[in-house]
């Protein structure tokens, strides 16, 4: 298409709307032709929305979550088991857990993963504050809520060493069958995994 | 979730980015995570340019379509054959045209079909200069792009009706099997329009 078609300031709105995941660039043009539709009800409070959350939503000092207030509205609730402590690696997996509402206790966000071939070493994770909070006599079980992958489990094993001293229970997801998968549909590793760690029934 | 888990600035920025299409409430989270790790590369470039698009992209006042400068690029465009029109009915469909470098004439944005079930009447339709345009001299043949659906085909039969009476050529796109088509995965209303208006080979 001649680059005249489309107008600079909406060709960048475009540009910018591609980058977001789960948008590429024919669905970008049809976000943006959607909210120049609704510019009072969508895109000018998106727009407010953005600028606003880029300005006060910061990492919680305690445990690396987003919020707009410190320590964040997980931390700060005193409803929560403060013994036991959840390690994940982003933001989005402490949500997941809240949606699925598996954990009563508090949030350690690692903010990324240990990557040996990606230059990623401990001093780029949320550390420091973790192995502190595990000396602070309040926590008696670590729950390492890490992605099943090689990187997961490095910063697993990682941890595992470094928490152990402590003298904490540190204990980690189990894996085997998702609830409602069925076996002809799942991996080979997964499978094992769950034949191995089979239970009584 | 509880409503404390996500603050209140992040809360309002996924539900407004929910909103878009493309995006549902999952992703909507994923996309806010993702900007708030770009905030300077992507989270507020894109707050100005919503805000900056929302202010300066205004539809043309001769043919509909959106622009930050008017009359807009394409009607500007010099080059274009100003004797053939293209009736299209949105944006993105005169973006799709241009994609497919299939018309070199003008354009003309209705904005909307004619749908009476919906109460959509002429009067929501950007009629009045279309019917002006077509009367001014300059143009000898229109052609109707509109969707292939019962409201296109309402729409484009009351142009007919309304634009034959000053003589021009109204045309509208050819129907058939689309380019790299099986036969075996048409539906039988193209295939049947297929047949009935077969060509010489």
């Amino acid at each position: 298409m001649p680059a005249a078609t489309i107008g600079p300031e909406l060709q960048r709105l475009i540009d910018l709307l591609a980058k977001m995941p789960g948008l590429g660039p024919r669905s970008a043009k049809r976000a943006a032709l959607y909210l120049l539709k609704k510019r009072d009800p969508v895109m000018r409070p998106l727009a407010f929305a953005l600028d606003d959350a880029a300005n006060k939503v910061k990492a919680c000092s305690v445990c690396g979550n987003w919020d707009s207030i410190d320590p964040c509205a997980v931390c700060a609730d005193v409803d929560r088991d403060s013994s036991i402590l959840c390690v994940v690696q982003d933001v989005g997996d402490l949500w997941a857990l809240e949606r699925a509402g598996a954990h009563k206790g508090r949030y350690h966000v690692l903010g990324a993963l240990l990557s040996p071939l990606d230059g990623i070493g401990p001093d780029d994770l949320n550390l420091g504050s973790l192995i502190a909070r595990a000396k602070d006599g309040l926590i008696s079980e670590i729950i390492l809520a890490l992605p099943a992958t090689v990187d997961g489990q490095t910063t697993a094993h990682y941890l595992t060493e470094h928490l152990e001293t402590s003298g904490l229970a540190v204990t980690r997801l189990s894996q085997g069958v998702p609830v409602g998968g069925e076996l002809d549909y799942l991996d080979e590793g997964t499978l094992a995994a769950a034949m191995k760690s089979r239970r009584p029934f």
